[in-house]
Formats: C-alpha cells, structure tokens, sequence
C-alpha cells in the first residue's frame, strides 16, 4: 500500500478521503499496491467521521512516518500550508493540492524543490476545478503554440452572472442569495473582484510560456459594478456577459494577462458555460480551438482533481514529473494600457454628440431610444479607450467586447 | 535526434511532417534531443515538396533501419497499415496512428504486441481529431468510474446538421455542398451512416471499460432520413438535433453503446457543438460532467494529436505507455432493445386517436395543427417503442429524445 495524509480535513479534504475510499477498486486497477490515507491532519476531532481514527493534530508524526509517500494539501492560504509543503518535500514526500493562492505565489519554488528530492508538487485541483486542464496542457499540448487562453474560471462569479441574466436580479440581491447556497464566500472579494481568476490565468500562462507570472502583474476588474442595462446592451450586441481570464502572445512574444467581464457573442462555446462551470478556450497554432468544460469548483469534483494528481504520483514514486515553470525568469508582460479591443459604453442620450466627437460617427450603436445611448467602439487600445470615455460626461457603464476570433 | 518515419503522405502525413518542423522549437523544450522526420513512405513521388528527398517507396528500408524509433501510421484503412503497424511494433519502433478503423479493429492486439516490445501503441487522434482526449481519460480520469459518454464525434456529420438546421436545406443538398466543400467523402457511407462514430464510441468504451467493444456489437443508426420537418419538430422540443454516440454503463455493469441521431435540448452543453468540431461529454461518479471540445477532423488538428503522441513516445524510448484495453476480455453489451428513453415521432393527424391507443394520452404533444400530429412519448424501451409504432400506419420519422442527465 501506497501510504498517504490528507492536511485540513475541510470540503476538499473530506472529499479527498472520500473518493480515494469510494473509488478505491477503480484507482487499485492503475497503482496495483493501493493507496491508502494513514493520517488526517486537522486541529478538530471528528469524533462522528467514520475517519476518526486516522485524524492527528501533529504535522511531525506525518513528517516523521517514513512510509507517508504523498501529502495532499487541502488547506489553503499561505501558511502553514506553505511550510508544511516545502519540509514534506524536502523529505521527498510529492505534494498534490488545491490551493491557487500557494501555487500562484510559490509554485515554482515549491516545483523546484520537488524536483532537487525526486518527488514532484502537483496541483491539478488549484485550476479549473475537477476539469483535467493542466495535465492536458503539459502532456497533450506541449507540440502547439498556444496564443491565447480565454478562460471563464470562477464558478461563484459565473453563477452569479447566469442568475443575473436570467432573473433579471442585481447584484447586491444575487451575490446574498449565492452566499445563503454556499457557492460564495462570506467574504466574497477575491471571487467578485476578480482576483481568484487572477490568479488562476497567471499559474495558466506560467505553464503556457514556462516563465512566471506574477499574479500582481496582471489586470484584474471584477463584476460588482455590472447591472441589468449592462444585461442589456449584451443581449442587443448577441452576447452574455462573463467574467474571463485572458493571456494573449502578442507578436513581440510578451502576453497581455488580465481579468474583466467581458460580452462574449452567443456563437462562442463559452457563451454557454452557465451556472457554477468553467470552461476554458485554448487556441494552439496547428489544433486551432479546443475548449475543456466542467465544475470548476465543489467538493468532488476538486477532490477528484487532486486524487487524479495523487494517482499520477503513486505511479512515479521517487521521481519527479517534469513541469516546465521557471521562477528565475519572471515575464515581462506587454502593458495593459496598449492592449486592443472594443467597449461597449453607455451614456445619456444627450451625449450622442459628444460620442460622435469622441469615437466618431461609425460606432456600432445599439440602443437610443430609452434615455440611454449605447453603443460599440471600433478597435481602440485601453490607452485610446480612458482618455476618449473621460471626454464624456455620463459614462454609466462601459464593458469590453470578446473579438470573435 | 530522434528519428521518425511517416507512413503515408496525405492530409494527415503531411500535417505531421508540417507540424514537427513549425513548432520544432516548441516540441524541443520538451524533447531535449529533438525529433526528425528521416523517411515518409508513400506509393508516389512529390517532386514540389520540401521534403521530397525523404520519400521513400519501400517499408524495409524504414524497418530495417536502426535509427528509427518511432513510425507515424496515417495510411488509413486495415492494410498494409496493420501489418506495416505489427512489423513495427515487433521491432520496437513505437506507432502513432490516426487510424481509427484499424485502433477499432486491432487496437488491444497491437497494444499487446507493444507492450511485448517495450514500445507504445499510440492513438489520441483516431477519436476526437485534435480534442486531447483519450490520453486524459487514461491519465486524469483513471480515478473516476465514468458511468456515461455522450459525443459528438464526427465533423462531417454534425457539418451536414448543422447546415440543415441554419439554411433549411434538405439532406441530400448539403451533402453534396459539404463534398464540393472537402467536407464529406465522395463515398460518405462510413460517415453519414454513423459507421466513423460507432467505430469511435467503441474505442471510447473500450478504454474506459478496460475489456474489448466490437464496432460490430454497437447499434449504428445515421442521418440520412433526416428532414426538414423533424428540424422543426426538434426546436418546439427546445432542442437541436446531433448523431450522438453513446456508452452507457447500467446497473448491472454491461453497457449500452450506440449511434444515431438524437433530439438535444438547448441547456446541453453538447447543443452549441456546430459544424466540424466535436464535443465529448463525459460523466464521472465523482467529478460530474466534464466536456473536451474541438475540430474533431482537419489537416492540422488531427496531425497535432498525432504529434503529441510521438512527443509522449519520444519521452518514453523504450518504455510501454500503459493502456490498459484487454482484447482477451470481449464485453458483452445490454441487449439494445431492453435501452429505456423518450422519443419523437411524427404521424399523420388523423391518427391521433391510434397514438393515444398505442402511446397512452399523456404524450407530450408538440404540434398538431399542420396537419401532423408531432409528439414525445413517455420513457419507453426499444422494444416497447418498435412494437407501438409498428402499430401506427403513418410514422414519418422518430427520433429518440437525450435525457436531460
């Protein structure tokens, strides 16, 4: 038997536990020996878990057990789970997680220290949920170029817009009713600020470009100041709107990395990944579009992320599975401010004139006959867009367009 | 330098060869040595090409040459391809094919024969074009017991319905289109008759049942009654229609595998998969539902798979990837008539009264003012079906309806 300890006994760690339990026959056809969770590290007792028994609150009795081979660091946040990542490493224990935050900040150095023990940090579960996403990208796409990624990558945020949408709700109303469901936190900032699909399209684009990302590098506007006519306008341009993760290679080889809502048209495949899925657009040079779909969040489907990852080290114990992310080579990003696209914009009706003066007099307009004047600009760099939008007096809102292609 | 061969230089071979040299930088930051292309064997000569000086017209100059490790089988059809593909194998020259009649037909006995040798059977782009698919569900999905496969699976097909449904067009004409187009075949029988996507569900099912589906065991059903009308009666259904293949794993283990055409309702993630690309939609017990989506067909998408496969041999030169296909284990499918599930039907009004004796009264009607009587049954068996049907005199069309999960 392969021995393993799950650390932080929560949603996904629960999850973790029980999937290697409930599939167990299936996961023994692949890792013959087994695998087996020996210890569950938590402060709490679980004094009604039929896992009661494995449950220790002493990192050293995991870190002292020379038959513990794999840890799955399902806490999150920075520390501990930093440091108890890095001193099981270093004992050449492979980690597998799901913690964005600690990946997006450390993973190249934890990678690094990884391969230095012949042991390996995996962190499947850290993006797109339960969706096989980085394995693909690093084992069945490594011969493409990969240009752009458009990913929608938060499930809260998602949920939330698909609501909106479809009840005709606001914000503040949506946003209480998903955190009454569960599907957003109490403290909901890093999903509706944009931050947590930050992050997760920074650790894409390190994998992509094989240099490091640096999640405060990229652009990150969130959905709270979205409303109905913003709703609106998306469903007379054809669209939804949704909030993406974006890294584009520009011709001089830097990415543009940001996070923003977008209207995406009805014809793209992520016009509908509705509710609380991802779905996440890869363009390569040669296999063109290819989209993975799935929940980008909840228990099982992380917890079978992570086990997938688990799976991958059992059947490499005392080798490292190679990850191209260099954390010496941080990448320059191209600047935001000459990133290109369009915007629609909606303004007072009376500023029709100044719209004209401002954008000219070929925008895409549609509508103005309710008080408001909306319409879409041409291409402009983000540069071109502010200092145009600040022209204006009543700019109510103004949401950034998805090129087609 | 890793050296390779391509057997045959058609719309794949020459996107393989394509694709190593464009993206050699790329595939050579995974593969330190890089991979060069020594021989292309073909029957003629391509004076015009760049890579005129490799062709080659006999096998055994690419056998009995030491340097070769891996060999790229885009030939297409059962011979010369499975005895160029075994004499390979034998050697210990790993094969990467796109080749999915013969993966159908010879896939566990080549895989075996591999296995023998210390080389690999490789065969991402025989299902799913360009989609990494079969390599995730061996390598990120081996925790899950995947209970249901839905797919889209060929892209001449779904061009063909796609096309109907957007220009209203009959059958016939936009088959003619999508052959003028390069779209279809001349002889588009193993596509229009579902043939292609029962050979693809069967390697699908085959690998996630570890035992051995014959594509002569799966129920096959195509699109050529599809008309006009059953279009219409598919959007007052709320849905689209698609050929659909289908494994369906039941309670008491066996599966259900089939082709035919189905009545998708527009929630589906599968409903907005249009033209040449195909969509999977993969059930697991833990993870839920996952979907891999893209050009199922196409020069570069499918020579890209086949390139990601001889990246993955290149990296394991002496090595058998695990594939784990038991051809001694043939599995014994449900009987497809015991299948349960909803159907369309469309018959004349005036036997309205003959479907209520046959269907019972709580059918759900969709149209019965154009002189059809257009309606859904209730779940039903095969069995059940054919016989109430049979008892109607005027049936126009059926069509079986996707159940919503």
């Amino acid at each position: 038997m392969i021995q393993t300890a799950v650390l932080g006994f929560g949603t996904v760690g629960s999850g973790v536990v029980e999937v290697l339990d409930r599939n167990s026959d299936k996961i023994n056809g692949t890792v013959r020996e087994g695998i087996n969770v020996k210890y569950i590290l938590d402060l709490r007792e679980f004094p009604e878990s039929p896992y009661r028994d494995k449950v220790v609150h002493d990192y050293d009795v995991i870190l002292n057990d020379p038959d513990i081979k794999i840890i799955c660091e399902t806490m999150g946040g920075k520390e501990p789970a930093y440091t108890f990542s890095r001193k099981a490493l270093e004992k050449g224990i492979s980690v597998c997680t799901s913690n964005k935050e600690l990946v997006a900040a450390k993973g190249p150095e934890l990678i690094s220290i990884a391969k230095e023990h012949n042991c390996s940090y995996m962190f499947e579960a850290s993006v797109g949920g339960g969706i096989p996403l980085l394995r693909p990208i690093v084992t069945s796409l490594e011969q493409e170029k990969i240009t752009k990624v458009t990913g929608i990558l938060n499930g809260t945020t998602n949920y939330i817009l698909t609501k909106m949408d479809a009840e005709g709700a606001d914000f503040d109303e949506t946003l209480g009713e998903a955190q009454a469901k569960g599907y957003a936190e109490r403290n909901p900032e890093a999903d509706v600020e944009g931050y947590d699909t930050g992050r997760k399209i920074a650790i894409l684009t390190s994998l992509i470009s094989g240099g490091t990302v640096k999640f405060e590098d990229v652009y990150c506007e969130g959905i709270a100041k979205i409303t109905q006519e913003d709703f609106r306008a998306a469903r007379l341009a054809g669209g939804v709107i949704k909030l993406l993760g974006i890294c584009e290679l520009g011709e001089d080889g830097r990415y543009t990395v940001m996070t923003a809502p977008f209207i995406v048209g009805r014809e793209s495949p992520l016009a509908m990944v509705n509710d609380v899925y991802n779905g996440i657009l890869i363009h390569g040079n040669m296999v063109d579009d290819v989209m993975f779909y799935g929940q980008g969040a909840g228990r099982y489907p992380t917890a079978s992320a992570v086990v997938a990852d688990v799976v991958d080290c059992a059947r490499n114990i005392g080798k490292w599975i190679p990850i191209d992310w260099d954390g010496s080579k941080v990448e320059e990003l191209a600047p935001f401010f000459e990133r290109k696209g369009k915007f629609m914009v909606r303004v007072d009706i009376d500023e029709r004139a100044a719209v004209a003066m401002a954008f000219g007099t070929s925008v895409q307009v549609l509508d103005a006959a309710t008080g408001e004047f909306t319409f879409i600009t041409g291409e402009l760099t983000e540069k071109d867009f502010a200092d145009k939008a600040a022209s204006l007096k009543t700019v109510r809102n103004s949401i950034r367009v998805l090129a087609d292609k």
